[in-house]
């Protein structure tokens, strides 16, 4: 089991995007502690989502939670800066995505955010081998990015052992993130193979209630216990 | 001089993206004829905005206005595609960013939307030759796209005019818009010029007043006004 | 009315290519003056046909009329080697394709074969400004190549006039080769615009007659009539 | 010794390709297991071959035996929709042409297809650590793909025994082929190190023998023997 | 005939690059007027020559002479930016290689720089037909740039006049630059089309004379006679 | 430690490229044991240096060192035919830039060169996995090549130790190289992590004295202390 202590970032895709400012303030009072942010360019997956000037308004209306963001977009490293400048928090991105990781990393890094690289379902953990001092997070996919409607993939809970292994052999903090198909049924289960990092997207934001005091409580409240807390 | 009634398309751009079915809302009730919607992947453009997931937000809130969806990606077909799906009225984009470019007028047009093409500062208008029969709307960028902090480029006078005698030479309702620092001060000679359609973006949604009724109407009066209506 | 004596040029992409020296030995023995070979890599176009492979095989069959290549692919040198070596007669490509064009129609020339540009129906015929003296064909599409369910572009009558102009203007023997929806019916109309060569294809190769000395002597005599020939 | 029967798998890129429905007949006819469909792009390997259009045809000749396609294209997943529609029966892809992996095999998989990965000469095997429970094949190429003149890599003797390592750890029927140099003399040796499906190119196809019942039964038979079959 | 004095400007792609600044030196003491600096990045051109690390070399070596660097490259605008740093004097670029022409220009010209475009032998010269209040020259290549052993192509002659037309009738001070089998026998008749700036490479630097005073003045008097001056 | 005898390469980059040849000859009389050549082509890392033609003119100009050239470009094998004519010794390139790698290997070892991979800093040495019996040299990145000031990455020491082990367990003799903020401070600590080769480069020419024999005999002489030699 981690020992850091367990993270629910609502994924804003599945957010009302006509009312995002209210949504994210919404799903943080009801008890999310960050929020995560999809960045797709319909050349690394096919879709086009939104950027830094999303973002950026997300802070002008004076959110001040955590912004994760996930970069689905290749090449990497004008995005990295456009997100500083827009209030990221953290920035992960996918190995293939980057020739010169160890810079886009450092590139993050550096400006004070916390790093991390994004393993889709089939890419191999050695992207690892020579970064472990450098990253922040690791975000395993448990659905291939940028395509709608897929299930978790059963796989992912070998993975998530394997880098919880390599995290635990490292000895430093570093979070280790889960993204799609995560519920409150399965969110148990998925801690229990290393998570402590956990993305929820339509699942959440499908179970709104007008009568929960912040609209998102009751969802939320149910993923606390799956996790036993 | 132009026939078509002139329209005013506000860039969402420059909205609150925090607000934004409310923005819209407001420009809507304030006098603004239609959305621009300024769709950039990071490949087309060196800036990533947002898709067509904010698009169809844009309906689910209700708004019913047209939406005027300028695509600054390449390629194009895909998109396209989406954009359909999402609940955009026009949709046009750069002949540079699509080798089909017909086909890619009537994957727009056979859907029942606007189509139309799309000229950077420099790009002739000879791409025009051969599919005046099926644009519904040319759109000249009076600055370069994806970049900020530009003034109106003058020689988009003289291409206007070009414009608006290959449009009178067809005998077809084209529409002929401008889109970058077009204002209340020089919208009248750019209308002259043979202008139809109006984009503004910052110098627009800068100017909100909270004691307006619908907090745009005094810049957007200001626009018709420079327009002599 | 142009000079050169009209060909017909039935298109393989259309042909049984399980039996391909067969069929293209069908065609020329019920009238078709030379062959057609629509070649498309899966990037210019979305489709990927055949290659200089299939091309040598027909040689290799005992096939000895003209083979007139069709370039869909980007970029194009390396395959316009590969298809001098296969025997190819002709080759065509598209300008968008290569940026190095006048180099590129050089590289077929000085092989002995006979070089062209092909356009897209949206593509400007400014790009035969400057190569008039080095072009030995025109190809206009009268359909998007890659595309399947087209039927004939009516504005290509007028481009065919437009290109007939710059060809008579030349004072050089080149031809103007229309490829994209032409049958019996319309190949007249066709020809009454400018066109001298024909390519055919499924509207070709479907009128099969088992009861035909060469099975498509019927078909290929039709278009003959429709050509007053 | 792996416990899967062994199957002979002539490529098509050999064979005469005029005649290529009868070629096929002939060497399944001879006791060819399934026929081995090279597709190239000519950017992902310097060379184009043929597409989907000519599987389809040898569906439509009446060939009923496994098609087996190695797509050495890049990106793949339009392809596979092509391949899938025209009668393929297997799909193969380098791991390399795709970023989204899992879903490509997926993409084969749900169709009823069989899936698997290819692996160049120097490509390490560890794209197989997070996908052994979802391919049905591996090929590993024991030439470089798209190059003509090579000869077989002694190096994929070990990486032969790695893959079967792997196979045999997962407890699963996954077939292990190889390309490239295969021939009646060294077939045995590459069974021992763990292969059970051959692709035979140009060593099968110049060793027609109009004499035989089938042209290629000596020498189908020749490797059969050499498998000790 | 162009009313501006006439530029010899030699290539230094011909010269001794181990012995670069001695040779810049040398040409300039024989009698050049300026420095053409070729640069190649194998993506537009087929060859790799030198960057700006080699521009600012000779900067601090002291040459003092303008240099006029000749992008064939593509994208352009991160080594426009490195050029602008390096001590560029002129940059020119291909239209093809940049879709944001006018933005491209613009970041030359406003870093005091003279800007221009370059034309292919193929490139309609449309290209100009918005941009010519930007361009402070136009260079038409009479070879196709990046390949060897090519000869002047003829119909440049032609193309020049074009040119030289479109500049009389902006009325503005535009330099016409031609780079390509410029020599002593040709360059009064090239000078007669139009052109008053001329690149000379190969025909330059191999007649180099150890007994010249600064080894090209013999060379270089041929061309200004030539000229006529 | 390794058995090779230690080899300091002096990268030219870093050399006066105005006077390459004298630069080039006082750093071999001073003790250099060849000359690295880093090729950069602006689009597999974001700077543009020098080609083939630089390399040959330091064979013309009697250069007879090996010249060991590090390609970080993007695809690599036309870049490998270049350097091969233009006199090369030994070719390094990155794998994810050849996805023909053994290809890639392959046709610089049969020129008669020496070959190599090149690791960025996070790439992992997988790539090793089936290639050890080709290469003869491994080059690791201790800085990210391509982007300036930079200091050496402390993971590379770890890398180095891995890699040493990969080839003590070859049994062949390649070189292990190291490139990135190498100075007479740490070439000790790198040599005895296994590196037998080593790059320097700003470190080495601002070290230059003018009262030194050869200018470099001082600085490279305490590279050589720094080994203990």
């Amino acid at each position: 089991m981690p020992a850091l202590e367990p993270k629910i970032a609502p994924s804003i895709l599945s957010a009302d995007l006509a009312r995002l400012g209210e949504e994210v303030s919404d799903v943080l009072a009801s008890g999310a502690d960050m929020i995560h942010f999809d960045v797709m360019d319909n050349h690394y997956v096919p879709n086009l989502t939104f950027g830094a000037p999303v973002c950026k308004a997300l802070r002008d209306y004076g959110i001040t939670a955590p912004i994760d963001v996930h970069l689905m977009v290749k090449p990497v490293d004008e995005l990295i800066h456009a997100f500083i400048d827009a209030g990221a928090s953290d920035i992960t991105f996918h190995p293939e995505a980057s020739e010169h990781i160890d810079r886009s990393l450092s590139l993050i890094r550096d400006a004070g955010l916390r790093c991390g690289l994004v393993f889709n379902p089939a890419t191999p953990l050695t992207w690892l081998d020579h970064v472990m001092d450098k990253v922040d997070m690791i975000l395993l996919m448990s659905v291939n990015p940028g395509f709608g409607g897929q299930s978790f993939i059963p796989h992912t809970m070998e993975k998530l052992r394997q880098a919880r292994e390599r995290i635990d052999a490292s000895g430093r903090d570093i979070r280790l993130e889960v993204d799609g198909g995560v519920n409150a049924d399965n969110i148990g289960e998925i801690a229990a193979a290393g998570a402590d990092t956990f993305v929820a997207g339509s699942s959440l934001f499908k179970a709104r209630r007008e009568d929960d005091p912040h609209r998102y409580d009751t969802v939320i409240g149910a993923m606390r216990r799956g996790l036993g807390r």
